[in-house]
C-alpha cells in the first residue's frame, strides 16, 4: 500500500488523492506479482476497495484515464519481486481485433480490453487489482486516448512501458481510421490563448504563474499575468444562455441570466487577493516528494472584483435567518467537467456566504473587464479571503444545504495534515476542509543565484505579504543572514502614482500588501540569505522551517520565504 | 536613550511602556552626569518630552510613584562617566524640616521635594532630566509611599540607594508621626484571599498562574485557579449601589444596575479562554530581557461566563446599524484606578461588539457562581477570542466611539513589535493594539527536568490549546525528539465524565482544547526534549522558535513548546 500511494505523488497530476484503503487478505492473496530491475525492496498488498474509497474516486477523477494511468503508475512502482506473469505479449504474433470484438470486452467476465494508437490491450488482470475498481470500467471497451487527453500528464513514457505489457493484439486498420477521427478531438482545444511570459507547470489542464518579479510590479495583477488554476478544460460559455441556478432555500429554485445578475442586484467592487493551496509547494519538495503542481511562490495574484453580492442573491433567493437554523454550507459548482460529466465542485460555510462582513461576490468583471476564459467567464465567486479552490469559476449552481460539497475537492483534497501522515495512515475525515489561508509572505526579488556586485552597496528585497481571513498584514520582517537580525519593511497598499486602497474595515483586509526594504550591503558578506516573515493583525506569524509544516499534499506552504545571493567584488 | 529604555526593561512592574521620545539638544546640553563605578560604556542623552511622550505617561503611569521609580532606575543605569555632582548630602549633618515647608517645595521653581520614611529629599535637579515631566509632580511636596505602595516592585534597594543621593534633610518627628497614620493605609489591603496553590508573579497588584499540570487536570478552571492578572487594587463594589453607564448612542446614556442587567437582558452562557497577552513571556526572557510579569505558560485558563450580550445592551441603549456609519470601537472602563483617578481602559472593535456572532457578554457569572473578586465583581467584559487586557473587569463605563480608547493599554502597551525594535525605536502608533491572538499550544506535563524510568516503557503528554478569533484548534502534533519527527494527539473538549462542548459554529470556537499523546519511550534515548505546537482552522501553525518573534515587551510568546525530561535506567 505504501508503494500504491507512493507512485500517485510523482504524477503531479493533481487529480489523485486516494483515501486509506483498507486491505482485503482475499485481494492481497489474488494480487499479481509483476516483473521488474527495480531495486524497490517493499512489496505492496493490492487492497480491497472500501466504498469511501470507491467513492471519492468517483468524486474525485475527473476522467477514467486518470484512473487508469493512476493504476498504471501502480503497476510501475510495484515492479519488486522479479516474478514475470506478462510476458504472453512478447512470445507470439499478435493478433487482428475488429473494434466490434474489443467492444465485447467491458465487464471482468469477459474481459476488459482497451485500445491506444491501434493496439488492443487486455487490462483485465489490472482490473483486478486496481484500487480504481468500478471506475475504469468505463475506458473498457473502446480507446483509452479521450480519457488520457484530459490528463496529459499521464501521457508519459513509463506509462506507455507499462502498458505495452498488456498488448495483446493490433487493431483492424479500418478501425483505426474510425477510431483517429473520434479520438482526436482535444478537449483542451478550445483553451484560450495565454500570455507567453507565464511559466506553465501543466499545459492540460492549464496552470500557470506569472514570474515572480512581475508579481511586485503592480499591486494590481494585470489579468493576463493572474495565476491560472485550472482543473479541468475551460468550458465555453455563451453568454446570452448562460444561467445560473440557486437552490436549497424555501423560495424554490432561482434561475438568473447574466443580464439578471448585473440589472436585479447591485454592483460591488473589491480588491482581493487569490492563493493557491498549493502555492510556494515546491519548497516542500524539497523535504520530501509531495503530490501536485510543483508551483513556485506565484500561485497568488491580486485583482479588483466587480459583481453582485452572493449575499444580496441569497436574499433575493428566499434566504432569511431562519434557514440559519438548518443550514450551514453554501455549494458551487462549475461548468467545467470532466468526461463522466462530474463538475468541479466546492462550498463555503454559511456564514461567510450570508454575512454582510463576508463580501462574497458573484464576479462578472475583473480589473474593470468582464471575466477572461480562464478566470470563470461569465460568472465566477470570488470568496475574499478563502482558498482559491472554493472561487469556483464558470459557476453554474449554487446550493443552500446542511452539508457541505461532496465534492472530491472538498472531501478528499485540499485539506491539511500533520508531517506524520502518510498516504497509508491518511483519513480524510481527520482534518476540515481549507478555507481561510494562513499568513504569507515570499520575496519576489531578487530571486534565488542573483549575483549582486558589491560596488552597488545597497541591495533592494521586495515582495508580497498577505493572509486569509481578511486578517490584515501589519508588518513584514525581513533578514539579510537568514533570521539571525531582522528589519522592518514599507508596506505598499497601491500602484504606484494611484491612490492607496481606502484602510479596511477590520476582518476585511481582503488584499495583499507588497513590501519593499532597501539596505546597505552587509561589507564582509560574500552571500546573503534573505529572509522574509509576515505577521498579520491576529499576530500571527510564519513558522521557521517547511519540514514541519510538511503534509503529504504539499498543501499550506507559508514558512519563512528563503533566497540566496551572491555578492561579487568585481567592478561593475 | 538606550540605557533610560534598558532600565524599563528590569523593573518588570508592567506599568511602563515609553514611546520614542525625541531628543532635545538642549535637554542634552543640561544633563546632569552623575557618579558611579558602573562599566555601562554607554552615554544617556537626556531626552526632550515630546507632548505624546507627556501623554503616552499621563494615561499609563498609574501613579506618580512609579514614573519617580522610573526616572530612579533610569538614574541607576545612567551612571556612566564617572563625575558626581551630588557628594552635597553627604558633607554637612543635615538639618530638620516641618511637613510645611516640604510642601513649599512643588514646582521647579520652588524645588521638589519630597518625604519617603522620615527623610525629607531634593529632587529638582533630577526632575529637570526626567521624562515623566509634569506627572512626577503630582508627588511634589508630599510623601512617596501611597505612590510606591501601588507598585511594591519599585521598593528595591537600588532605587533606594539613588533616592539617597538626593537627602537633604529629616522630617520633623512630629510630621513623621502624622505622615505615619496619612501613608500606613495599603492600597492592596482589601484584596480578596487567594489560593496558596498559585504562583505568584507580582504581589501588589496581584498577579499569579496556577501550576501547569493543574490546567490541563480540569476542561473547566475551576475560577481559584484561573490565572490573576490585576493591572491595580480590586476595587470593592457594593452590588446594590452599582451602576454601568453605556454613552455614545443616540438615546443618550443608559444607566444600568445590576439587577438591570440581570433581569432586562437575556442570560447567554459561553465557555471562553481568556489568555494574557504575557503568556510564556519568560521564554523571551531566555533570548533577551523583556519588560514585563514572568510568566510561565499558565497565564490562561478556560471557565464558563453567564451574563447579557453585550450586543443587546448596546441595541438598548440605542446602537442601530446606523451608528456604524461613524463609530468604529466600543470602549470599556474599570472601577480600578490609580492614586490619580485613572482608571483601566481598554476597546474592542465595533463589529466585534455588535456582531451576533462575536457573543461579547457583560458577565456577572463564572463557572455557574458570581464573579469573584478578582475576576471583576459584579461585572466584566468576556471578550472571546481577544486578549484578556480588553476583558476589562470592575466594568462602569461602555462608549460608542469613533477612536481606540486612549488608555495606556491599548495604545501604549499590549502591541507587537519586530525583534529589531528597541525602545530607542519604537513607535507605539506603528502597531495595532493586540486584539485576536494567534494560535497557542504548551505542555503542562511532563514539566521540564522530570525523570522518569525506562521501565515505565510509556510516556503521556498532556496540554492545552487555543487560537484567537474563534478558530477552532483542528490539530496538536508532539514532538519526542526536538522536532524531528511527529505523532499526532488527541484533543479533548470536556472535563472526563461530562458531555462534551457542542461543536462550535465556523469562527466561534471561543474554549481551548486540551490534548493528550502517549506514546512507547524511544528505547535508545536518554533524554528527550518534547516539542508540541498546535494547527487551528485557518491553518496557522507556531513559529519554531523564540527569538524571531522575540520582542521588546514579551508579549505573543507562542513559539513551539519545549520540555527536555531524563530517562532513568534505575529501577522503579
Amino acid at each position: 500500500m505504501l508503494l500504491l500511494r507512493r507512485c500517485q505523488r510523482l504524477t503531479g497530476c493533481g487529480c489523485l488523492t486516494p483515501q486509506r484503503a483498507q486491505a482485503s487478505p482475499a485481494a492481497a492473496l489474488s494480487a499479481v506479482r509483476l516483473a521488474s530491475g527495480s531495486s524497490h525492496d517493499q512489496r505492496s498488498e493490492h487492497p480491497g476497495h472500501s466504498p469511501s474509497w470507491r467513492q471519492a474516486l468517483a468524486g474525485l477523477l475527473a476522467g477514467t484515464g486518470a484512473v487508469l494511468a493512476y493504476g498504471l503508475h501502480h503497476h510501475k512502482a510495484e515492479q519488486t519481486d522479479g516474478i514475470s506473469v506478462h510476458a504472453k505479449a512478447q512470445t507470439s504474433p499478435l493478433p487482428i481485433f475488429s473494434q466490434e470484438e474489443v467492444t465485447k470486452h467491458r465487464t471482468l467476465q469477459d474481459g476488459v480490453w482497451v485500445t491506444y494508437k491501434g493496439s488492443v490491450y487486455d487490462i483485465t488482470e489490472f482490473v483486478t487489482m486496481h484500487p480504481g475498481g468500478d471506475k475504469i470500467l468505463l475506458a473498457a471497451g473502446g480507446a483509452l486516448e479521450p480519457f488520457w487527453a484530459l490528463y496529459a500528464v499521464h501521457n508519459q513514457e513509463h506509462v506507455l512501458d507499462i502498458l505495452s505489457e498488456y498488448k495483446v493484439g493490433e487493431l483492424k486498420a479500418e478501425d483505426q481510421k474510425k477510431q483517429q477521427n473520434l479520438t482526436s478531438s482535444d478537449p483542451y482545444s478550445s483553451d484560450p490563448e495565454r500570455h507567453p511570459v507565464l511559466r506553465v507547470n501543466s499545459l492540460k489542464p492549464f496552470n500557470a504563474e506569472p514570474p515572480p518579479e512581475i508579481l511586485s510590479d503592480s499591486y494590481i495583477t494585470p489579468s493576463a499575468f493572474f495565476f491560472k488554476r485550472n482543473h479541468l478544460p475551460v468550458p465555453q460559455v455563451d453568454p446570452a444562455s448562460y444561467e445560473l441556478q440557486v437552490e436549497g432555500l424555501p423560495g424554490g429554485v432561482l434561475r438568473l441570466s447574466l443580464e439578471d445578475l448585473k440589472s436585479r442586484f447591485p454592483k460591488h467592487t473589491l480588491t482581493a487577493t487569490l492563493q493557491c493551496a498549493g502555492n510556494r509547494r515546491s519548497e516542500m519538495n524539497t523535504v520530501k516528494q509531495v503530490k501536485g503542481l510543483n508551483w513556485g511562490i506565484a500561485a497568488i495574484s491580486n485583482a479588483t472584483w466587480g459583481g453582485a453580492r452572493l449575499r444580496d442573491v441569497l436574499q433575493a433567493a428566499g434566504y432569511s435567518p431562519d434557514v440559519a437554523q438548518w443550514a450551514r454550507h453554501v455549494q458551487f459548482e462549475g461548468l467545467d467537467k470532466d468526461l463522466t460529466g462530474t463538475t468541479y465542485g466546492a462550498s463555503i460555510p454559511l456564514n461567510k456566504a450570508v454575512s454582510e462582513e463576508g463580501d462574497v461576490l458573484l464576479a462578472y468583471e475583473m480589473n474593470g473587464e468582464a471575466l477572461p476564459a480562464d478566470h470563470g467567464f461569465p460568472v465566477r465567486v470570488v470568496v475574499p479571503g478563502t482558498v482559491g479552490a472554493r472561487n469556483v469559476k464558470w459557476l453554474s449552481k449554487i446550493t443552500v444545504s446542511a452539508e457541505e460539497s461532496s465534492s472530491h475537492w472538498q472531501q478528499n483534497d485540499y485539506k491539511g495534515f500533520s508531517p506524520a501522515t502518510d498516504w497509508d495512515t491518511v483519513d480524510f475525515k481527520s482534518a476540515p476542509a481549507i478555507q481561510e489561508l494562513p499568513v504569507q509572505s515570499a520575496i519576489t526579488t531578487p530571486t534565488d543565484g542573483t549575483v549582486i556586485s558589491r560596488s552597488s552597496e545597497e541591495l533592494t528585497v521586495k515582495g508580497y505579504a498577505w493572509s486569509g481571513g481578511g486578517r490584515e498584514v501589519v508588518r513584514v520582517d525581513v533578514s539579510l543572514d537568514g533570521g539571525k537580525t531582522w528589519q522592518v519593511a514599507q508596506l505598499r497598499v497601491s500602484d504606484k502614482g494611484q491612490d492607496p486602497e481606502v484602510s479596511p474595515p477590520p476582518g476585511r483586509a481582503w488584499a495583499w500588501k507588497l513590501w519593499e526594504l532597501t539596505a546597505p550591503l552587509p561589507p564582509e558578506a560574500h552571500q546573503l540569505e534573505i529572509v522574509c516573515k509576515a505577521v498579520d493583525n491576529s499576530y500571527n506569524m510564519q513558522p521557521d522551517t517547511v519540514a514541519p509544516i510538511w503534509n503529504l499534499r504539499g498543501v499550506l506552504s507559508n514558512a519563512w520565504h528563503r533566497v540566496k545571493v551572491k555578492i561579487s567584488d568585481d567592478e561593475e
